[in-house]
C-alpha cells in the first residue's frame, strides 16, 4: 500500500510501505477514505532531524472497516468509522473517566511502529475502544465536518472546556489556525458572549467572524495584551484558548486572562518551562488542557455536526489526493492553506 | 506605638513607629490582640536586601476595633475582628466573585506605606470589605484556630479547592509547614479518602497524622515521586497541594499528579517559569491556585472552628509577645517552631 512518510524537516514523501494488517485479536483493519494534515504535523515538518527510517504520518482519518480481529465487538466489516487522534482501549481507569489520551494501553498513530492516517489503510489497535461508527455514507456532504471530530473540532472544544467557557464569559482565542477557528465554534456553542480572536491572516479572520468571533486583535505581544484589556473593560478575558503552543503565544494567553480566569492550552508546547509563573500565581489563573480526549467528545459533538448546528468542516480550504500530500504540507506551512483534506 | 520592621535578611527589629490612625472615611483602627509569623515571611527573612527604610511586617491578625471612619457600616468600636491577609473593598468585580486577593481597590499589609499585623495597632483600609466580626471574647480558647482563618487555614483550603479535592479523591500534600498541615485538614474536610503528606520533620508529621494524613512520604525528588506512585497503584494522586513554592517542590507536585489531575499551588513561587510544561501538558494536568481569597472562606470555615470540627490552631507550637518576634522568625526559619503566635 502507499502512505506518507516524513524523513526530516521539509522532507515528506508518499511511498510504498508494507500493507496494513491485523496483528492482535482486538485490531481492526480500516481502508482510509478521508484524512488530513494537522497543524501539529508542521512541528516536525519544521524541525525534524533527518532519519533513515522515516516516520509514518497522519492521525486524523475516516475509513471503512475491511476486517476485524476475533475479539472485536462494536465494529464490523463495511462500517464507516472515524478514529480519534489517539487510540485507546475504552476500559482503563483513564478511559472510563473520559481521558482517552492517557489510556494505559493506548497510544499515538504513525511513527516507526504503527500506520498513520495519511495512507491507504491503517491497522487499528484496540478497535472497540478507538473507533466510532458513522451513520452516513462515505461521500456524505458532511464528511469535512465529521473529519474534524477526529482532532481539531474536539481539540477546540477541549480548549474551551479547559478554559471554563460558559454563558456570559468573555473568551479569547490565541491562534487563527484550524484549532483556533474550531475553538471559536466551541466557545460560541458553550455560550460565550464575547469572543475575541487573536490572529492576523485575512482568510482565517473572515472565517472566525462567521464562526462567531465578535472582535479581532491583530496585534502581537504586549500590544495584543493591551488591546484585549481595552476590549474587556481593563480586566482581561475570563477564558483564554491557547491554540498555538509557542512560548510567545503562551505569554500572550496568560497575559490576557483576568484574575481568576483560566487558560486552556491545546497547542503542543514548543517550550520546556511555562512562562510567567509568578504573575499567573498572583492572579489565581488556572492553566489546564493538553491533548484533547476527542474520543470522549465525539458522542457530544456528532449530533451537532449531523444536524448542521456547527460546520467545522469549513476549516478545510484545500482538497488533495494522496500524491498531493507533500505539497499540502508545504502549503499549510506557508500559510497558503488553513487545513488540507486528503480524499482517497 | 511599637511594631515589627524588617531591614534585610535576618534583620528583624521591634521598633517605635508612628501611631496607626484613621486616614480615609472607609478606614478602621484596630488594636491587635493576636498575630503570627507566616512561612511566607521567611522568604524576605532569607533573601531581602538591606534597606534603610525597612518593611513593616505581619499580615495575619485579630484585634479590637478602636475607631471607625465616617463611612464604615459593618464594624464598630469594641468589636473583636479578624483581618484576612489582603484587604479588599468587598464590592468590586473580583470581590463579588469571591476573589478578594485581586480586589481592584485592595492591597497587602505592611511594606513601606501601611501598618503590619506584627505591631500594636493597624490602620484598616476598606474596613467594611476587609474585617469580619468574631462572636467571641478576645481571649477565647479558640483564638489560635480563629487566627489561622486569617491565612494558613484559608490557604490550605484554597489549595485543596484548587486541586479539586473531593470525596474518593487521592490527595497529596507537598510541604509540612503550617499551610501544608492545614491542607491536610482541608483535604479531609472535603472528603479525600487517602491523604499523602510529603514531609520529613517528625513533629509536623505527627500532627499531619492527627489531622488525617494516611500516608507519609519522607523521600524527596524522584524518590518521592516513585514512592507516591507506589502508594497510588502506579497512577499518582488526583489532587496535589503545593504548599512550599520552591521549583523543586513544584516539580515533585507536578510529578505525583495523575493524568487528568490537578495541582493547587499556594506556596509563593520562588521561580520565574513553571517547570515541566511538556509532561504536564501531555498528562492534562491542571495547575491552579494563588493567593487564597481567605476573606471569602471565612464564612464557610468559621462555623467549623467555632463548633470544634477542625482545630487548625494546633499548628501554633510557640507563643511569644511582641518583643519575642525576632526570635520567633529565627525559630521558624531554623525549623524549631512550626508557627509562632504573638500575643499582645
Amino acid at each position: 500500500m502507499r502512505a506518507t512518510v516524513m524523513y526530516g524537516a521539509g522532507d515528506v514523501r508518499v511511498e510504498t510501505v508494507p500493507d496494513a494488517r491485523i496483528v492482535e485479536r482486538t485490531d481492526a483493519l480500516v481502508t482510509v477514505t478521508r484524512a488530513c494534515i494537522c497543524g501539529s504535523d508542521l512541528w516536525p515538518y519544521q524541525k525534524m532531524k533527518h532519519r533513515e527510517t522515516g516516520n509514518r504520518m497522519g492521525h486524523e482519518f475516516i475509513g471503512i472497516v475491511d476486517a476485524v480481529g476475533a475479539d472485536v465487538r462494536t465494529v464490523k466489516k463495511g462500517d464507516l468509522v472515524m478514529a480519534p487522534f489517539a487510540w485507546s482501549d475504552g476500559t482503563c481507569e483513564f478511559c472510563r473517566k473520559g481521558l482517552q489520551t492517557s489510556c494505559l494501553h493506548g497510544g499515538w498513530w504513525g511513527g516507526t511502529t504503527l500506520d498513520g492516517g495519511q495512507g491507504e489503510a491503517v491497522r487499528i489497535p484496540q478497535a472497540d475502544g478507538t473507533l466510532v461508527v458513522l451513520p452516513v455514507g462515505r461521500d456524505h456532504t458532511l464528511m469535512p465536518s465529521l473529519l474534524t471530530l477526529t482532532d481539531v473540532m474536539g481539540t477546540g472544544h477541549h480548549a474551551a472546556l479547559s478554559a471554563k467557557v460558559g454563558p456570559g464569559k468573555i473568551t479569547a482565542v490565541v491562534g487563527d489556525g484550524a484549532v483556533g477557528l474550531c475553538g471559536v465554534i466551541a466557545a460560541r456553542r458553550l455560550g460565550a458572549e464575547q469572543i475575541i480572536m487573536l490572529g492576523r491572516h485575512a482568510d482565517r479572520i473572515a472565517l472566525a467572524r462567521e464562526f462567531g468571533a465578535t472582535d479581532i486583535v491583530s496585534e502581537r505581544g504586549d500590544a495584543a495584551i493591551e488591546r484585549v484589556r481595552d476590549l474587556t473593560g481593563g480586566l482581561g478575558a475570563h477564558s483564554v484558548l491557547e491554540c498555538v503552543g509557542h512560548r510567545e503565544s503562551t505569554i500572550t494567553a496568560l497575559g490576557i486572562a483576568r484574575p481568576g480566569g483560566a487558560v486552556g492550552r491545546v497547542g503542543v508546547p514548543q517550550y520546556e518551562d511555562m512562562p510567567a509563573a509568578i504573575p499567573t500565581f498572583f492572579a489565581n489563573i488556572t492553566i489546564a488542557g493538553g491533548p484533547a480526549p476527542v474520543r470522549a467528545y465525539m458522542a457530544e459533538l456528532l449530533p451537532d455536526v449531523l444536524e448542521g448546528r456547527i460546520q467545522p468542516g469549513r476549516v478545510f480550504d484545500r482538497i488533495t489526493n494522496l500524491d498531493g500530500v507533500p505539497d499540502g504540507y508545504r502549503a499549510m506551512n506557508a500559510r497558503e492553506a488553513i487545513k488540507v483534506m486528503i480524499k482517497f
